[in-house]
């Protein structure tokens, strides 16, 4: 069943300037509850404290995926490539949509802590009793699992998967953009409309003409600069940091019997380890918030002050660290405990690298966990993987450029610094 | 005292590119907790339903009508005109920053049923027990004083009232900007650069030169379109009745004693009417959309479903009436009743007329209630009240373009479609 | 026939991102030397002496004006509109590329010296003896006089027209955006795509829903102020006077036997007005300008001091003029003669108001002259004249703003000042 | 004497919005004929062919290198660096606005024709008899010595040359900006903002503040860009090839005595080597494009085909050349001959490494011929060449991708298809 809604739906939206939706099950599937949740979730997390534009919700994000996705498929159908299956697009619209149906707030500091997955979550909205599971089985009893499977990497036809899930997805092409235009930085552009003409759906495989090898080292350099002008800027990390001690310490007071003068019954259960599908729906940032809001006077002191720096934006500051350091950092932790700090909280040491981020990996192998590498298609028909042919992406791929930073609440050691090491007071700058 | 930052700060803004803060009094305010609040705060209350980019906080307009404020004065100074109070610059600068510190979430909606003001909660954080309060009097005891009388619009120098608060201010500047940049819409862009070249300060006033006509009718124009295409928007007026039917039954419900499985403090104090300035700093949005998810299960069938439908957004259908219709609304609240529907809250009229907004009003007076009109300067140094020059703006101030709307829960009129009377069916198109 | 090209070609295009050729007629047209000499006349004329980067060719503009007919179209076939004669798709396209084909070098001044017509000139390309003719025969002989008769406004199927002709055409809308890109101005932008998504073929005009009302208020607004700001712009007003003066003191002296010491074949045929079509399309400001240079070096003074004046950019100085100053005027041509000036070169006065140029005029009728009104179609498919429903477009319709200048060289006049009258002094602030 | 003018002049510029000038001495520089005489030649030669919006002026580029400027030592002086030398103000926005002052028309192109250099003539220019040399002396007799030796690079003070020549100076970041804006490529474009606030005066240089690394990494990669996608793009070298030719032919025409039907007299010093500085100011694009119009009916047919294949964009068509093929040409050679084709004329081998381009040239020293490397300051105050510290800039900086292609006159070739071997007839497609 593809219904055409009789007249197509049009989103205002300030990256692709408009969002069309032409199907009923895509619009239906808009309007769930589980969907129009991602409103309430922020694309960036916690970004929005480093750069005061970055209020962008997982809902726009969705929205902007599911647009190049019909952008891509209708260039395929206009030009009738034969290695296009056609009957799949409604399929590939579903999932894209879909693809981050999962998230829950603040999800990759989440995740570290409460070792939950949210693309596991991706697949049980799916799957499970929703609003999502009953528009997509109006399509056909088995077309749950047909997204489900998509969105995991093995649906029997791998052109999908590859066009839903690759190196240069309208995933990362979508959040690349948004992401920009939000912060406000000027990295992230890259020539959209060029790329989208270059794609070729090619042998099972999404792949691109080779005379687009320009364009998409362009959207590979955005990507580089994004990830160190953005999304590993310090301040986030700081914040982010905040965030995860703030649910660690709750865990430990929670397993430990304190008493919360406030708690909500999803937070519980995720304290608990023990969240279903029905209470994990119900969490979202303004949740988080306001828990924290009520934490702030929570008698745990650490717990409460964790939760005030958060909300008024008093993060930890940050100094960078080098390898000959490490030796130092036990030091520190015993100054630390000298000076009545706690150093299992007061001080924690952050690199980029732990993190889910890769500009381009060329062997990337298309397993079912690592996004396939992104393959040229020259006029001989034959098919490079791309970094091969362009230095500039063999370059990139194997940066590594991870700083070290030791992140401390700076206004709580300052009074202390006579009491300090020479060392410490020198790597620290007071 | 005037303390310069050692450093420049830069703040990177998607409208302005970079705000710049030189002033350490600036700095401090921006973190004070008051402050920061308003990052809670959407700058378009309900209007992310309609236009999902518009996610932005008051926090970023308050930024960004600082830093217009800061470019006028800057070129004043650089031209050194005699009629700008050069020791007025601070004071200007904190006025702009801190004119909407007093917003709480959805205030224009809230301010409706509750008969608050922001404007009076701007004072008080401004001159009570704040943060702000604190950083202010570090300048002058009396600082605090001079700041709100500025944007109460009496402080002594008209000149610093015309510049904060006029029919051209920084205030208005930046919100058609920014609401254009975030909703995505191409209807607010206007020449900000070129304006402010034209802004002169003359005899006690800010007013325009003659040859900047043509780009403050581009402005006004701006603001007319942003008003029927994004302010008026129904959908967002439909969000605005939901949300308000929601507070009317929760305070009916509180009135009548009704026990709330749910209700935090500021909540409680707000229905009751007795809210006081360090509960209403803990206000936010996060704390209203919590709220809502909890009463979305409350037992009052009217306030649960209410709240799922603001979360869910699953809004009122409307319809234009015209204005022979109004006897016909009579007849309606009967046929409601009679198919058990709740005519005090399951229709609702509307007209954008009864709003804050005017796109222009030339007879306004500076009398601490109306902002000024604009004042063209011409070269024999006469100035006219720029409708007078121009057509254009003549024409659309006089403008009166309110459309009435009725508002209702079409799923649940549908099923009794079969026992309205034709007139209510052809009216509705059901 | 209607061929397509094996591969869609793309023209890069700063206004549109890109043009798509997809027919060989058209992909041969473009590659006609008639229509590759647009590219040695620009668009905007002697407006680059006052928006430095005015430069652009009438060749992107005719390439423009082509894409937006191609969206148009392409939008019509998409929703299958019955109204829309799917047939005429080729004629159109070619209709809209070749509309400005006949224009040559400085067109608007130098139609004004020499009483031609450029759009005589478009029919006569595609008619006579030219590359452009050979390629229209191919697709059928008739084939020529189709495209001529759109046009000159009278084939057969008025809808054909409409399309390519009315106050909200392809043209229009194309020159806005492309000027205001090219100045750098901000005025020219409105929601080129949500006009687009508007129009509707409806009984043999192209109309517009209502709900683009707001739309087409903008563009609208942004056409008035282009002619303010750009079209209208003084020193470009001053330029073209020069231009002028140039040419028809060449006339002067043609007539009168003079020997120019340059003369290439077109220009003198022009100065004859015996200007033949092979000679007309050698014409181009290539040609003008070179001739300029030879001519600044000519024994008649008010000829070369023109010619020096227009390439060094020594324009007339400009004063406006006030309705009583008419009287005045006659009294300044004789203090010229007095001062050994000649008022008949060395004063002109003007007005915008001799111009091609209209905003907006409501009672225009499609009687094969006038461009026709902008309609709007209800949701009851009934038709109403644009200005009877806005108020904005009613006001800009009726404004007559023509402001009055009167043009002289200063420093000639300057050095004479003590031999003026007081008022010509004070009128001319010297 | 650096005088003020009375009131700021504003030229509107697409690129940077504004361009400011302040001084009255820049004011009159930009009124010379020879400074508008840059009106008259485009700032990318033949690239217009390639890229149709490409029509901008060398005029518009010398204004936007004076405002880059003019924003960089604004910078400096609002943070009052010491090693900033104050009074060298004037000087160094006088360099920079004329550094291009020499360019003649298609520059590239007949310097190696003709063995002319640009920069010579910019010497000429500010040193000789001309009106932008009066205005210079105005300032001081020394004056027009002390510009012409910033930009000759031997002023005595480094720091002045180092700002107005570098490889990160404000010539290469205008045209990169300018370019991308007028061709309507996404590429140029970089976060020019950031940059100038990083950029610092120290040690009689002009470094970069290390945190501003990434901004230059994204510029160097614009550039990188820039050149493969517009600056060598083979149609523009295809139209730079049949200009050059056209020059050749002269030059052999000229040197054999051949009477040319039309001549004006600096092309003719130009052919004859002899070409005097009042001389070289008249050489213009519209002089060359009109002697090419002429020479379209020249009697050798070689002229007038290379002139026509020019005007009517008929170019060479171009297919890539490998290694291998080396030994081939010399085939082709024969074959041409065979076929009754000139190989010194119809065909030609290019490599686009024979360019005066280069992306970053690590080693660079600021010997007077090149332009040094771009310097990163860290917080310890140390120096360190910026591909030292960024892996992207080492890879780029090595970089030799040009490719050779062989041009030819296809439409000649083919009716002799079978004439040639069938190794020429696979290599050309044909």
């Amino acid at each position: 069943m593809l219904l055409e809604l009789p007249e197509e739906k049009v989103f205002k939206d300030p990256v692709h300037h408009s969002i069309y939706v032409q199907d009923l099950t895509i619009w239906k599937l808009i309007n769930t509850p589980e969907f129009q949740r991602l409103r309430r979730i922020r694309q960036l997390g916690t970004s929005y404290l480093t750069f005061h534009g970055a209020e962008h919700s997982r809902f726009s994000h969705s929205l902007g995926v599911y647009e190049i996705t019909r952008k891509i498929i209708s260039q395929f159908e206009r030009n009738r490539y034969a290695d296009w299956p056609q009957e799949e697009k409604l399929l590939s619209l579903c999932a894209s949509l879909l693809h981050d149906v999962g998230h829950g707030p603040f999800s990759h500091s989440l995740e570290q802590i409460f070792h939950t997955d949210h693309e596991q979550w991706t697949c049980e909205i799916i799957l499970g009793d929703t609003g999502v599971n009953r528009v997509l089985r109006e399509v056909d009893p088995q077309f749950p699992e047909q997204v489900a499977s998509v969105i995991c990497k093995n649906y029997e036809k791998p052109i999908v998967v590859s066009l839903v899930s690759s190196q240069l997805d309208a995933d990362r092409m979508d959040y690349l953009l948004r992401d920009a235009y939000f912060t406000g930085v000027n990295y992230g552009t890259f020539d959209l409309d060029r790329i989208l003409r270059m794609l070729r759906p090619y042998q099972g495989k999404i792949v691109v003409k080779e005379s687009g090898m320009h364009a998409v080292e362009d959207y590979l350099m955005s990507r580089y600069q994004m990830y160190w002008q953005v999304y590993f800027h310090p301040v986030t990390r700081s914040s982010e940091i905040v965030l995860r001690q703030i649910f660690r310490r709750a865990s430990e007071l929670y397993r430990s019997g304190f008493e919360f003068s406030f708690m909500l019954s999803p937070i519980r259960e995720l304290l608990a380890g023990s969240i279903t599908l029905q209470q994990y729906l119900k969490l979202d940032e303004a949740m988080v918030q306001t828990t924290f809001g009520q934490w702030s006077e929570e008698k745990d002191e650490l717990l409460s002050d964790l939760c005030r720096r958060f909300l008024n934006r008093k993060l930890y500051k940050y100094v960078p660290l080098l390898n000959e350091d490490k030796n130092w950092l036990e030091e520190v932790r015993q100054e630390w405990r000298r000076i009545g700090l706690n150093p299992d909280y007061h001080m924690e040491v952050d690199t980029p690298m732990d993190s889910p981020y890769d500009v381009y990996k060329p062997g990337a192998l298309p397993d079912g966990k690592e996004k396939p590498p992104i393959l040229l298609l020259d006029d001989q028909e034959q098919l490079t993987e791309i970094s091969v042919k362009s230095d500039i992406i063999q370059s990139i791929a194997g940066l590594h450029r991870g700083k070290y930073y030791i992140y401390y609440p700076e206004e709580r050691v300052i009074p202390h610094a006579h009491r300090l090491s020479s060392e410490t007071r020198k790597k620290l700058s007071i």
